[in-house]
């Protein structure tokens, strides 16, 4: 007895993890819809007073796309050209994950924190759209940013014992005020960060004169801090996107020559 | 019987279509006065506790401007070089969603939901300003952004994805709390878009601890990504202005030439 | 009968317009100072509940200053080169402008009104500090900023067409609500730009599930388009900067020629 | 009688001062340590309703990280090359005020006011980890922020003059509302400043419609002039990596030469 075609790995992961044909094609806009779907019943449950129509309706949907979901995950790690690979990778993670939530919410109590793992889900999007068309710029993008790691890095160093340090400082000056909303150091620094992203809440406001003062000088300094991060990234980007310009290696010494070079800089080889 | 000047297509034309002369010119100073005071009648109008006799001159008044508007609509169809085409331009449709909203009130009720075609109208100062002085500058600004579009759209995706996942733990974390404004998921993704963008109304704020270190966190990352399209779009903006001094080689020395080069800058070789 | 010599106009000139002196800064310190103190009255001037005898002390303090800076203006138009050109020249009418309130006070009511052009003294500050080290870095600056202008005019004229349409629609979504604080179109609009330059005060914030939707739309709008004046200005600095390396014309044709350039691109000239 | 091995002044030096020995490793993560937990005590001391065991214990605690703190600052001094260079240093200083005020407030009244000099501890956080990896990052962060500090003075000297017109402006315009939080100039320049850095919290807030006129403008303005510090340190940031490819020429044929070349790139010349 043949298998039918549907069930031939081949044909499976063509579907599956190829969106050239016209089957793969339909099978991640499907996927898409599902992710969506799940996500709407996600926002929808977390809403306090559903009535009991509703609730149940959403619980019944939301068990059909588990279903779907855990079939999906079957079929993926069925077809998957190393099953073992596919299953420790970043992707197969994710798609557990994504199935596993209803599944343990029998066997584990507070279903609350099953949530964010089923928000997880929409991070799945994610892979289909870059198998579409954006594979490069998004490659592009985590490089730009990956190579400015280091220095963005040290950056947050510095901001948060900045913060730290102007937490302490606003908690002394405003701590003293009846009422006063810089209850300890760490609501401080809390503020402190609030205001030096320019988020700016209002939930904690200075009400002192010394306070608003420091307050103002944070504020003008959160203006120019703002800038350092937007000057690393985009300094990466410029190098990133003008990079071929740069290439070229001396084939006697290997040091880097410039486009438009007659001898290497480096041993004077007639390039 | 001759047709009077001011009929002649040609002479209308000139006036409407075309800046140059003074005529054309001294209509474009009216249309943009006729579509400044239309738009202060829609903001008066707005206004819950107008006097009587300051609602039915603003309804007079706006009744005459939309007379005149149709006047110059008609007009601009009469003496379009290609009727049909100007009718299905993008700034044909625009002329006439200004002019028809008073008219479909007398038919379809909710006139509050014309309100939104009116404000389209100022969308007609563009077309007057454009003709003046900063068409390529517009044009630049729109190629640039145009350009980085794609790369855009792929950080968008992963912010998205983000809040979703971000305004979910957060969910989890603060909607315990008695009379919490994280009330649901939809909420608290609002609320993780607004702190993220830095803007921070202040409407829903954490109050336990854990809630305000992942808003610190949230913080600090926004941040960082809002530097992300500051680099992509000024990246994007740099190769605009710069873009002619990168491109072509010379084919007897491969050399860089610039783009409208006649000869080789390094060989004198004719290009 | 000789005049003292602190009469004689060249010394006074090279006192007051000049630095180079060790009496001309000291001047310029004095003045710095004087005006320091006069923008300390105007504030707490305006604290309400002061008591009677520092506001009369103010007062005699505030007259003594305008004595001084009466004096100062005099002795400038006495001692410049050209007195009307000195009257007529921008910082000529800043100076006078600043002397000028106190005495109009005893003619014209609302003493409130002059607080602003009290407030223009402090302008001054800049002609001083200007005259000490910064004039390169303020002129790079404010060429940078002019010669983007123009693009930042469209920019600003479309994020103008923006906020309307976007205040309209939210009026139109959100003031059907019992206390709304989306009372009129006017209100909306300035509740646009709010929310579009990441202000977000919270004094007017949605509450409807589409008014939401709608900020968030605005807010992640607002974190792309927040980055085009940024890129604007940044690939104007970039320009401004890296200029010396783009210059140099052709002596035959009057091309330009790049740096390094052997022959002229457009004429094969030996250069 | 010999001494100990780790009184040995060269062993300890090599541990205090340097990480690449292991033992230098080790003590640099039990200092970091020994901070993190000094300032987890800063915060959880300043939260006002603490049970009494709980105040005790952890200022048995401090006390104890006082005497680690002392130990490690009385070694650095005993161990330095030269003990007054090391005294009088930066970091010198930051270890005997991070020391210090425990001791102080035996003498001085009024403990609040040493908060502030625990919070300094955390500085030292970044001695450690300077060491480890980021040295060269952040170097190049400070000479960048450093090259372009002139234009930042100028600029915030700008928005210093413009924020002092535009809050006595808004105080003129506001100050006549009943319970208006535009109590005076004072506060009317923080509510600009606020503004201006798009922080917006919403405690003061324009209610009169010219005072929402402005506000709109001065939101629209901040957003333009929250670019000028990115695009100064982005351009600062650019020319800072690419520096080193602009500079020298070949001193036969007058190429441009890389920093490091070795040989003219465009004749073979030696340099």
């Amino acid at each position: 007895m043949k298998r039918p075609i549907w069930l031939e790995k081949e044909h499976l992961r063509a579907v599956i993890f190829n969106d050239d044909t016209p089957a793969g094609r339909r099978f991640d806009i499907a996927l898409t819809i599902a992710i969506a779907v799940s996500l709407v019943i996600l926002f929808v449950e977390s809403i306090p007073s559903l009535p009991y129509w509703l609730k149940v309706s959403l619980g019944v949907l939301e068990a059909l796309l588990t279903v779907v979901f855990s079939v999906e995950y079957i079929a993926r790690l069925y077809c998957a050209e190393s099953r073992r690979g596919y299953a420790l990778s970043g992707w197969g993670i994710i798609d557990l994950v994504s199935v596993l939530p209803p599944y343990l919410t029998y066997f584990i109590p507070g279903a609350r924190y099953m949530l964010i793992l089923r928000s997880i889900r929409f991070i799945r999007i994610f892979r289909i759209f870059r198998l579409f068309t954006f594979l490069n710029e998004g490659e592009l993008l985590l490089q730009a940013i990956g190579r400015s790691l280091h220095k963005i890095a040290v950056y947050f160093l510095f901001v948060l014992v900045l913060v730290i340090c102007l937490g302490t400082l606003m908690f002394i000056l405003e701590s003293g005020q009846p009422n006063s909303a810089f209850r300890d150091i760490g609501s401080s620094i809390y503020w402190a960060i609030t205001t030096l992203s320019t988020v700016g809440y209002g939930d904690i406001t200075p009400v002192t004169t010394a306070g608003r003062f420091l307050s103002s000088f944070i504020m003008l300094l959160g203006y120019t801090l703002i800038a350092v991060p937007g000057g690393i990234v985009t300094a990466s980007f410029i190098n990133t996107t003008s990079e071929p310009v740069r290439n070229g290696r001396c084939p006697r010494c290997d040091a880097k020559v410039r486009k438009g070079d007659k001898f290497c800089s480096q041993c004077g080889e007639k390039l």
